[in-house]
């Protein structure tokens, strides 16, 4: 949905008040031929009732058939057409460890490697040497790496993957990656491929040079590579874009870390679902829109375990009644994408969509599950970003369009 | 649609007619849980019997979650993406009031309003005169006003708001607003935005001092402000883009306004919907495309009055055999948006749509209503602007794409 047309819809008279509520990888499938999905097997019964008087649907976050990382995913919830706007990969490994990237900072991610006497990479991911490794190394770089004008920060993300943040003025990330790809050549030098983007390049490969420098005498790691170089992107902040003082709810960075790169707020971390349910209503006079968002559901879809994501359904069904007690003008919920246990991955099916408010028009379905969505008002293959002005006008904040 | 893909595939060969009824915010919502829509409650059984050789959808006239105002929600039913093909403000005030607006016109929305001694405005409605008083203005200023070159009409639109036509030469609508926006500024000169603008700035700014002059001795209204200038839009029209010699039958002028906007013929308003279907028998043999417009289920849906739009649908059911009865081709039966009683106002919803033809893919649906039509081939969020395509195919007025 464009922004052009939406924003200039707002009617700020309205303080009616949004919930979107998603459990990551929530859309399944059977197990069993004849079977039933995760969500469908669940014994969901605030969820059915809610879907009595709500429109129904499955949504696509990006487009048919692609499956979606958990960063396009939720743009594509927040309103933003993940195609259109794309998160440097940098960013995205910042958003991911919760690093609190600044406007002007450059990020890449960066991979330990092992090179040989003559500087040839031998091994890509240094024998995919253990977090605690890169780690010790990372506080190794943050102490030693010395290059004036600017400050350098290294921070691991897992195995033998870091993130590289370059803070200083003027910097723009168009720049080469060093990776060679292949083993037995050098790592690339990372060249400008323009002319606002020199400056940083010679910053990071003075980096390269003094990473070298200091690992030389480690093993396996004793040499780092780096892609991916990107800035926070210049778009249209969702507070804005849609007139709402938003919060996000999470109890992992990658999703209050993107919430955050469309310029919601993020309190701490909630420690668990109860806790988030406590935040939601703490900050309920403060916010006019409230991002809650459920892990495990996707982590159990992961593992190829059927009988705990259906458990984590009905524990959050089990929450409803806390969320509906709040009187939400609009209560959205949905997933992000669909990880189904039978394959142990995100993938592209639809995913089931309850939105609720007293203005939507019931569909008449009385369960919320996958094959009755499809049933629902909101079509079975709705664009994900179609929801917040959905949503929007069902909390009366749209006025119409023309005369 | 584009009329690049359609204008190609006409055939002219076939003559079969097409009927365009459109129930004006036809779409409604439960007023109580579990309850049913206007359409839904209304008695239809010609509908009814209709649809079940029909195919069915519910659309939308903008976008997802977007109301449509009336101009807009039309051109989109006329086959016209309303986002692609805007329509400036001055243009639908003209249509709005029935005045035949020309090719070259331009066209300004204007305001009476009250300025102090200095010229300073102190009231931006002039109290809300009534319609009496800015007509008796009107009719001053359409005397009085005398620009050498051009022809200058004002006409009353509705209590202090009135139209203003200038007529002449190389006139073009980029032109500065002269409504200040607040109370102790004097109005603003309307400045050319533009080169080509200023022939007609300078006009504008000439009717504003004489409007002046004219009205300085009246109270409170002595002065005016106008907006929205604009011309007629230079879009393909409507007869020519889709091969049919066409009419639009209304009681209204904002409705039969938009069909001339597009090329439509319009003959004078009918006084009732026995008298629009006299008018379609009357020009049967005489046009290809009928829209025919009813305008009560949006007053009494605005209103709120549940009952009485139930019975404007059901008169129109009554109606049915009469416009069966000269054996249209393609008949489609829809809104142009949802006024739904409970909202008192136009909203987003999805509009039922019954598309019937001996050509058509039947649902095997048994009821005309939001339910039912979910079910429908059309799908129940289709772009209203697909329609028309859809018409023409089923008139069988389209040649295949590609050998």
């Amino acid at each position: 949905m464009d922004f052009d047309i939406i924003t200039p819809l707002l009617n700020n008279q309205s303080d009616e008040k949004i919930v979107l509520l998603v459990m990551d990888g929530l859309g399944g499938l059977p197990m069993n031929k004849g079977g039933l999905t995760e969500l469908e097997a669940a014994s969901t019964p605030n969820m059915d009732a809610l879907a009595k008087e709500s429109a129904l649907g499955l949504h696509q976050g990006i487009r048919t058939g692609i499956t979606p990382g958990s960063g396009p995913a939720h743009l594509s919830l927040f309103g933003y057409d993940p195609i259109k706007y794309q998160v440097g990969r940098g960013v995205l490994s910042a958003l991911g460890i919760d690093f609190d990237l600044q406007k002007q900072d450059l990020a890449a991610r960066g991979n330990m490697c092992t090179v040989d006497a003559e500087g040839r990479v031998i091994d890509r991911r240094a024998g995919r040497v253990g977090s605690e490794v890169t780690e010790r190394l990372c506080a190794l770089l943050n102490e030693k790496v010395n290059i004036p004008g600017v400050q350098i920060f290294t921070q691991v993300v897992k195995e033998y993957r870091f993130l590289l943040v370059v803070r200083g003025e003027g910097l723009k990330p168009n720049i080469e990656e060093t990776d060679p790809q292949v083993v037995g050549e050098k790592p690339l030098v990372a060249r400008a491929l323009d002319k606002e983007s020199e400056k940083a390049a010679e910053i990071v490969q003075e980096f390269v040079r003094q990473a070298g420098e200091i690992l030389k005498d480690e093993s396996p790691a004793n040499m780092v590579m780096l892609r991916g170089f990107a800035q926070l992107p210049d778009w249209p902040m969702f507070p804005d874009a849609f007139g709402l003082k938003s919060i996000a709810i999470a109890m992992y960075p990658m999703y209050r870390g993107v919430a955050k790169l469309v310029g919601m707020d993020s309190p701490p971390a909630a420690a668990s679902y109860e806790e988030e349910i406590d935040m939601l209503e703490k900050y309920w006079n403060d916010y006019d829109f409230f991002f809650v968002h459920i892990k495990k559901t996707d982590s159990y879809g992961e593992d190829g375990n059927f009988e705990n994501k259906v458990k984590e359904i009905e524990k959050v069904d089990a929450l409803l009644p806390r969320i509906l007690a709040l009187d939400p003008s609009v209560l959205i919920i949905t997933g992000d994408h669909s990880t189904p246990c039978l394959m142990k991955r995100h993938s592209w099916h639809p995913v089931p969509t309850l939105l609720y408010s007293k203005r939507c028009r019931p569909d008449g379905i009385e369960q919320f599950g996958e094959r009755a969505c499809l049933r629902g008002g909101l079509g079975g293959r709705f664009p994900a970003y179609e929801l917040m002005p959905l949503a929007l006008a069902n909390a009366g904040r749209l006025e119409k369009l023309g005369a």
